[in-house]
């Protein structure tokens, strides 16, 4: 091992701090030490859970006899970090407000994102009601609430667009970045979403940031609601570039729906791998026909 | 930050915990608290890494010179945890269960599945050479053990299969969503799976509760072996609803297989991104064909 | 619980541990105790991203003024490990290998690993312009290298190239499963990738050992590279299984592209949901065209 | 380190549990498992200073914006685990009560402990006063809330001494031993002690089972009130041993005050290293006089 | 366990928050929140024995290969706390000055401290000496660094005692109490200590906040230096109340030394359990004498 | 904050580094690198308190239901951990071994140490029998090994003493300073302690290395079994420094006994505060007798 303490770190630390132009200079860095802090967005996200769904998610810290008063405590806890990672987000990208107006900016987001629970939680038990309805499997909702991955990312995805809704920046992609990693369903934070939405299995599913969702929805496992092209790259920003889906839809695994003027007409079907760039009208069910499957034998096989 | 300690925090307490109707009223509240505890059977699960595939997977808090004590002891906590939580699952779904006999059962089960892990560790390493056989980016058997997700799922699969096996509700499904969520194969407990089964890369496979596989099959990722339809919706919890695969049949990646009345005969090969709704005959070759492609000059490259 | 007291857990390890033939003997069981440990290597794969994404990803241990001491540190802590990590590996593989041969060329590794790291981070800084030009929904870089999966697997895999292309077994292979797990995307850290590598959403993306990937090139999720069939097993190893992509290339999602021989020229863009088993010329466009959908009316909706 | 593989562990381990007689048996140690549990309890205490001293412990885990919801779910803890701990502690002692009965009388003297809080912090806030008015060191209270080993003994011996009159075994002790150890200061929970107690430095003061103390006396360093003579052993369980202190005593450091019927008058000083095996009258003040002491030159130092 | 859910442990909340008058208004509380925190303290301490006694106290969480990188990345981090520490002791005190000016002091007292620990080293270098000359029981200076328990308390004092001499407020006595703690020794960091001091064994030892201490003293357990007596309380603030002790001075275990006033002349030796109040000159030799023994036969052993 | 950032740590790290002469050459440093891990020591400590009262301190993270197993288990842990340090501490002190040498004979003493546990706790239980006789305050003998200082503090002792006597450097010394800590009882591992020993509250507590101590003694908090002088320092190692006591003798607190050549003879009672330099005969009383105590009035009470 002596051959190592003899290494010139200090030199290749030299390289990767100073290398020339970009985002890369140490005076740069410095800057990036005040984005939202990952771990701690996480945290928050798990303390929403035990929010939103009391008594499924236990917290190991403390023991309790009244709900009323631990979920009392957990939401300042909740609200201190909302406050603190809005307030790192707003001043990343808001770099000319003043640290007062930063601070009443992020006071005001807070006591909104806390006074929407209550509705977001409603909404939550509409899309529990819509898993339970909608797979067999399902046993009762308390497992739906343990152990679903989709109802995981769309809890999360609920919470991450208010604070989009609010305007705050950066932070609503962290937490639907975390669902993302715990689920493998990948829903933009500024997507609309109705009520009495399902997800079913989901790994794979990418739903795009302009996409607008009706209620009654029930999406399947590799599903895509994507952009058509990313040609125009950062020029579309801001542009609708996913599609709409009106109420009572539904879109078996593997369908890809692309396109910002794409509308799946409300009462509509759609079938397993089907690839769409146009619309269609309500009360249409669409689905691969008459695949042509090349069908021989394989005694021999392999 | 001063507003925030103003906000009426007990208020949306109040909010959260009183909606009407459903499942959140306070009392029914604390029946949830008596849920299997997520973390400890994710714990369990790891522990039955250790104990099925015996120094592979390290326990960093003991040191020994003997393996057999260690896997001894490790057991005997492993049917403490198990015990426990099939004791929570059980009083979960039989409310009317007296406590006896509740205790009884959970033994009972417990005994058998801590029986079942040789006959389980025997399945695991047929699965192993198949996994091995099939993959020639495939140094070795440990590296399978060590690192592939497929495995990971697989053998979590086996485990949660005894207890589902065993009639124990919630558990099995916990443990499985787990697995889910490390490898996003979602593989239903439920799920009859024979022997030297090899799961390829594996993202995006979804095997249903009602699917039967047999020996020697090979499945690739964003394979879907699910149900034609979910249309009944809880009315068809029990049926059949998904394919049986018959032995030596191999999967390619992002085929569907569909329908609980769907067979593919043993010895086939199931081509990718197959959509297959109806059954097919042993020794056949399923492939897309002709697969009308528009071609066209891309000069102007996006 | 009294049973449980009086169960055999010792006969039950000797029939875990005394399994006949394989690789289950107790002392075929103590060479494992030396593989590489999956556990310590994924810390030091959180501890690359921190230094070569300086400031983005904070340690919590300690708190700096200079970054440059701070890194150093970092480094060399680093480099421990990797060396340690690679001994293991080294051991593992090569049985032959005296003690001081082994060491002789885990130090010689180590620093050619380490030394690497600056170039490395050049290739992901052009990496992160492409993801950043390549999608609409990117507000800025900062929040691509902070939440997006994409970027998290093409790190990992730059990473995890290095030391496969200094020869190191396993090891290689646990880093890419490391991300595969984080971000449902799976890299063989063989695979050769250009510049300007872009993966959006990510979920579901395969890449194969021998695949090769020119510059420019972007991938959405459910993309796979693959190869074309599995039959040879592993008589297949070592040879060219896997597509080559040229230069400027763009491949939508859940698109197949298969075989070693297969070629996508240059400047070519594959279509969501192609399956493509055959070459490409340059400047190319493939897509599903008239795909065969049945479109019935669906009034009485499932 | 081959050898140590083939000692006989087992051997030993029989040899611990074997031996005949006194409390060894393997059946005997079951019963052991019951005791309360130290790690708990030294918790408990932490989160009691928490509670009477609101603002000076600060808890990690859980931010706050109005410090009456922490306090309320705080408290709700500790009754948790003083229950927990007092059920096992009646269990140990009580063999013969029913499960009920030793459940009921359990939760009646959780309900008298906590209902003492407040009681115990008026208590408390006196002993603070008498600090500061009596250490010249003392800046102000606060230093002396947060850092002097005195008050820290003195109020894990209030609390302890609560539990210690409500019947509750084992328990209390293991709370003072927790003080002695961090402190030095072992103050036995049968004590008796006034109001205003303030003790300095306080390293080696032993206060025994039976003392009595008034109030607005000071103790300090290496006091001992302690039993004339061990000579009964068990025999004199219960009988008066310690010393009786009046109101008003000053107690300098070192000085040993033994005997159950030696009583201190009120409104006296004893001084430093005085050795007092006999009581002294109100308003009297005893020091080591004409300490015979040998001077002598010391020119060649040792 | 019924009972409990019903107590009102909010009323007792208010009972502890409300009590009226002293320190223990609610609003009152909310300033306590800025004491410095103890458990940041002592993790700066403990960081301090890693600075100045480098390779003896290992931190588990970075290996290295150069330990200059690593002291100085700790070196940071410690500045990092004392300034954080630092400014909440001043806020605490000094409730007038400006945000402004207390940050500017802040950093003005880090620095003098930072560089004052190569000073503080070189005085601990020479403590080391004389610890291994003095106890015949040292094997070598080593085990003395690692495991003596009167370098320990020497070397948090030397450090308090630079926060203190800088007049910082509470931060040197949480410092002191944490040694205290651990060792017995009470050393107030207001002393004044000369070069090789050396304290042997050590509990129980009491050094107060006015004793002056030469070169080459050497101290043994149970030693006081205090004050003659507390009569004035808060009115002896700032006086000298403690002893002088002057070079060369042994002072044996359990002897006490006490006043403001006394003097022990340079050279003397002061036997064990002596009392002293007055001063001796130099090179005197201080021993109990004709302690009046009564000595009797003990045949009837108790 | 600014100003920190500039501060010029690397320099500083230089002078504490750089200090000519002494033991604090980088070079040397390294070399202590090997010292025996003292956070090591003492989990290894922890672990042979569950060894050898099994069933009193619990262990967190293995359920069991066999203790056999765990202990086995447990006892291997520790194997593996004494060799270690062994090593270490061989390797410290003998430089000039082989590694083989090193290794044979850190084997050999951990052989030794493990076998000679039965025999250990023998010893203890008859401790725990005179502590329960000597105690009227002990209720069972539960409570004494669960929570009695003193206990501990032999405990310790009699597994340091064996290591000591197999001729273990610094290691003994660093289990006996933990001991110490957590006490205040130093008791030097070199001393020579008899059967049924009793230690009562212990503060203060001092028994030197050269110390040999008869069955059936009894000695009370604060008493110092010393060295008469210092005077030699180093030059002393080696001889007999401290006294003997032989059977059945008392020593109540605060006694100070010293001297090499110091006899107490068996059946002799030591009175509290007595200062000895002499031996006594057997079956002797020693008492502080005619004490001259100034009795005045205290009416204006300080």
């Amino acid at each position: 091992m002596d051959d190592l303490r003899f290494m010139e770190f200090e030199r290749i630390t030299e390289e990767i701090l100073g290398c020339s132009g970009g985002a890369c200079g140490i005076e740069e860095q410095m800057k990036f030490l005040q984005l939202p802090n990952r771990e701690k967005v996480e945290d928050m996200v798990d303390k929403l859970f035990q929010l939103v769904y009391p008594g499924y998610f236990r917290d190991r810290s403390l023991k309790f006899y009244n709900i009323r008063h631990f979920l009392t405590t957990l939401m300042e806890d909740v609200a201190y970090h909302v406050e603190q990672q809005v307030q790192l987000a707003l001043r990343y990208r808001h770099g000319d407000m003043t640290e007062d107006e930063r601070q009443d900016k992020a006071v005001a987001i807070t006591k909104a994102f806390i006074n929407a629970i209550p509705r977001v939680r409603e909404h939550l038990l509409l899309d529990i009601r819509a898993f339970y309805e909608g797979d067999p499997a399902a046993e009762n909702t308390d497992e739906i609430i343990v152990s679903y991955p989709g109802l995981r990312a769309v809890t999360v995805y609920r919470f991450a667009h208010e604070l989009f809704a609010l305007g705050v920046p950066v932070l609503p992609r962290i937490m639907s970045e975390y669902a993302h990693a715990q689920t493998g369903i990948d829903i933009h934070p500024g997507a609309q979403i109705g009520k009495y939405f399902f997800i079913d299995h989901g790994t794979g599913i990418v739903i795009g940031e302009t996409t607008v969702i009706g209620d009654h929805v029930k999406i399947y496992q590799g599903v895509t609601l994507g952009g058509l092209s990313t040609r125009g790259g950062q020029s579309l920003r801001g542009k609708k570039r996913h599609p709409t889906i009106e109420d009572n839809v539904t879109i078996y695994s593997g369908a890809s729906i692309l396109g910002g003027e794409t509308v799946i007409g409300h009462d509509s079907v759609i079938g397993g791998n089907v690839f769409l760039t146009k619309s269609v009208a309500p009360f249409t069910r669409v689905s691969v026909q008459n695949q042509e499957l090349a069908i021989t034998e394989a005694r021999f096989h392999e």
